[in-house]
């Protein structure tokens, strides 16, 4: 049987990873975060579709796309995530167990960090522990998305 | 003599329509609402151009492209509504009369979603009667491009 | 069979119409207004009482009359729209359709008149279009009582 | 020696209680309301004087007459607690003892209904018992009433 | 010649001035302010029409009144000063100048005191002289009168 | 049969009543509270358990200690009233009625004090009565408990 | 005997007055303002000490002259009206009578422009009638001076 | 060797867990949740010392304790998350890593609970995922605790 | 002649000083502090009674006690300063000179430092340096106590 | 040896230069300001790579881009500025000098365009100049950049 | 013919620039700047009188003065930026193109430096670029001179 | 060798001390404070040179003058605490150690009182002990110099 499929959407600027900010965004590329996803979800029995894109609208269109053939979503959302309703609107148009994720801690960045829209149709947020951030939400994935598979 | 050419945009999510929080917007999918609004069009003589698309860009490019091509736009911003400072400044700089229609009613729902940038820009708004809010602005819109015709 | 009545209640100051700030409000008198909706009300088979009154109560007191009488509401709460919790408490308190009705676009002027109270307990909301709210707001009542009718 | 008058006055759309939104303000009418005064005012020797209006003058109107004839008044103000500031001003321009009541507890609705400028010049406030707010408000009215008779 | 025509519109609580918070308004009685004013207008050769009332929509009545039989309007508001915006578009929606007064300094009292919708559509204000504050508003109206006047 | 048991607990500085601040809180000391709602409980067939703490984790202590014995709860959360969102959640998460009271009215004392976290977990408010607003709750519990028990 | 004296002092800019914004400001230079109230204080027995600084500084030092010497101040702020609370406190600090005067109406204004520090240490204000301000406000000035002296 | 030790401590009414509103908390108990620590705990090689108190000063001691014997720290601040800047300053006074978790998705709930104080003090935060919010946790300590170790 | 007592009163955190951050609160300890203020104490001939407690309650309980047997309070109230409603209401339930004490100066970090509740009912403020702050504070305070002592 | 290239980013709407509102924005087409850069550009040894995008996801693309090939960046985020997290992101990401330019003086207009996220990124802020802020941010850049160069 | 003259005025605190901050200010001295600024000038044909002052009202003065004797106003008004009406005011009474300049990039700073009242009554601002903000400015306002200049 | 010089700078309307609001400031006058300093000085040695001035640029004049010739600053902005950002901006200018006093506690007056941009400077703040607050002010700057100096 076909292994569950989680998509892992990343926003704008995450494609910079590993040069930008490192004191706030730790050394790892985002390469390497997707290879650190692809092994966790080898062993999760999950397959992972990870891709990143600048553009909100690409994520929306992605977003929709998990409705239709994907288990679950984990999203950083990077900047987007303090300014987006669409994104919100777009978990909240699919009807698939999301996750945000952040590999920093938000609440201890400034003020316009802290208030997150796409959280608000999220199951639940992971944040601050850097690429730990999304192994640890493809846990909680893979537990979400047994609780729903039919016993 | 061709008729008069309204663009009617549509933002994002609202691809979603029918299978996204039909609590909220209802069980009639965008292409019923287009179809709709060509019944409608064709019984005022409006030609109607309707399309959708989840990227800010692409709708401020479609009414730029409204602005050689149309007499008139009926935007539907969907979350783009709350926070689109571009859609606005597209609006304005476009001579044409536009219209903002939602299909809820958005001084029921939460608070960030009663403030529109785009509504700013537009002759008038109509909200709440789900897709016969799009309906009633072609009507308006008739009015508006006869009014604005050489007699 | 009777046909349905639907009250049009006219809040503060809508009685100076066409005298009062004419570049916000345009030069149409009050008389034309409720002459355009018998016309409408006429074609669409509603019958219309048209009412205002400068009085916060008396406009209670006659949406509880509807809520006796009437098969919709359509109200221009004038400056009360901003400011009377008491008009979205007797829409809420009468088991009734609701339309709200702006003559001029609210988003376009003063923060303090883009805050509406009575909208909060109305089905839409329909501003911009000069006495033509009204006859498009009357088109949309016809609907939503079509909608509730026996089949 | 005659009974000391209380005045018990109601607000805009109390006369719709017990088919106002019955989740919120409960299936008693505003006669059983009364009713219910009466005896608790034949009980603790009170007369009660009971009204209701949709106007915020005639209320402001009220006071000034309890002012002159009444010992005591108890308001519920109904939706013009939280905006009108004459009530507030009518209610410390008269030199009696006032208690607001409210069938709900406002506390636990919108933010804009936590707000009350008439208690600002009350005695002080009874909310969340239903109807028997009021009764309650006759027994510490007929105590406030006592306290300050001459002995 | 008939002698220009001042309307002085008194707003709520008014008519308990003299015994109402003496410590803020004083005592004089609403009487004697308006036998001040009769004096003033006589001096100035103004026909004085002065007015009370506890209802919003009166005050609004009185102000259209105003609009099509006098030169000018002096309005104390009272508490709807803070919050009426139809006493607002009332006087933007007549043609006459008006005149804000004030018994007291509101800008030493509560802090929703200090704002006043109708001074926006007023020429000026006159606050915290007492009864004083009308009879410098009646020399303002002569002159603003005269100013108009046809030379 | 036993009579049920109403707790009634008093939060931080209640008991300096009678010292403190009398000009507000009044010459009455928590003991003599305690003894009104002693004699007040054995009239309405109550058992009352009354208690003081400083300490807001000792007030949530004994509103599950409630949860678990009593069959109502009347608090004066005192200074906690304006902070503590654990005494909120404490009430709503045992499966009792309550009650909040204050000895002085809220709405006429700091800003910082009008808004109330327990409030919204409770059925009303009592406030501004001095040592009544105690007998008062008691009097509205007793009604509450009545009306739960089996007929 | 002397006449009382009458500090009138004007603030910030106002020296330019004439060419000033005379949109808002009108036509008037400051000087022709001195004229207006000199001619105002000889008739009404007022000895008139007129100043003008674009220094805070000064103008307290001014106010603080007058508190020796001087019977009265009427203060235009100008621009410090909106921002100084060293204004405020030099009001306060001296034992005189003072006025706070605008040519313009501030409350039609930007938003900064409608608060007033030193109106909280003024008896009133008056705003709106250009230099008859001014006038106006040595009227009400002798008659709080009158009503101050021994009788 | 010695496992290291992580102090998990739980603040107001988590000892209600299991019966407090369900809808949002779940069904499970703290007990339960305490057993899946310990089960976690022992796969990771972590020892568990899992507290929970209603008392804010309690858990500032205990805070206080890890910093002299423990590797680590999960938080659930309950109530006091969104007003306790005493548990930031525990948590920044002590040299460990320390982690905050919510059973429930704090974005999605009232607005006073989207504030975290500790949050500020912590690595990271984990909230929305019930009971397995812990066990995350612990996951992400094992890592925090495995990437100080000297190598 | 016993000397008069001083209550000096820590709250939640202050136990860890000397390794708490110490680039914000300096390297003394608190045992170095308390040895600071009794050598100050002695030389100013008052007694002192040095407590710390992570407890609000506590510390409630303290300034209670202070009331029955001190002279004086001295309070550094660490993060309680910020939230606590109850501590100040201890100050004013109690009659007695308190000083507020801070080794930081608040106005220069985090902006929720800035608001104290306690200084409200406090004499007066001493913070920014460092234990100083509490040698300069029972320097005010014997000011205080000599003043009210009879002469 | 090659001329350092200046990446010149346009945002939203900016593309309709010269026929939307001229009166805030001037006469001049994109491609006059493009000439005019390049001009400039070529007095100052700079490459300039102009362009344009209506996409907030291609402007980061192409900040990114510059982060690979360019040596500074001047941006003029139109709409976007007021917005936009994720063009910050994007400056910040890069290690390039940035300016920020505006056509029209942003203080002059709307509260919300007062606010800029990209300038928070930026060695600078030129607004005001019409398409002469260009050539000034251009002899801007050329200074930033010959600073940078290897001496 | 005379050569334009243009003010160039500085702030408070400007005349310790070099020793003042110089992490956010430079090393230049003022004395620097000038000498730029003069050199500056002679090259595009402009006189310069280049002041400094830390008294606003000197500051306002030398507007004046400019109004009468120059060709254009180049402001700097450090602290006062963001707190003096009195500039703007002066900068609007005068008939003159105003810049204003910042030596930093006011939007990197605290909150309340983002505010400016001045550059409401400039053409536009310059920030960010230490010195070269003023010779970036004389550019600009040569520019603007020009186009004033008869043709 | 010569003792340390400290500048003593009082703000507006400190020269009026003695007779402005006593209930407020006391009766002591500024030359009694000032002989008050002189006496404490002599005792610490250190040289005293205080100083009055009604205007902020003397104030800011002062402070450099400060950083060229003194040791220490100690500063009663009086009410420009509360506006003056330059007063800052001139403490942060030098090198000096400064400390804020005032005569009352500002916690306990108005909202806008509570606020100081000069104690963002400070080394520390003393605040409601009358002129005490300057003798402890004396103290700890002697406290702060003797820490500077070399040993």
């Amino acid at each position: 049987m076909a292994q569950p499929l989680v998509f892992i959407l990343n926003g704008p600027n995450l494609n910079l990873l590993g040069r930008r900010e490192p004191a706030i965004y730790g050394h790892d590329t985002l390469a390497a975060i997707e290879e650190l996803c692809r092994r966790s979800g080898a062993t999760l029995e999950l397959e992972v579709d990870f891709r990143q894109s600048n553009h909100e609208g690409e994520l929306v269109d992605w977003i929709h796309e998990a409705g239709d053939s994907a288990a679950g979503i984990i999203l950083n959302g990077g900047a987007l995530t303090h300014t987006s309703v669409a994104l919100l609107d777009a978990l909240k148009g699919v009807d698939l167990p999301a996750i945000e994720v952040h590999l920093s801690n938000i609440h201890r960045r400034e003020e316009f960090r802290r208030h997150s829209y796409p959280a608000q149709g999220a199951v639940g947020v992971i944040a601050g522990f850097g690429p730990q951030s999304y192994a640890l939400a493809l846990v909680a994935m893979a537990n979400l998305i047994a609780a729903q598979a039919p016993r």
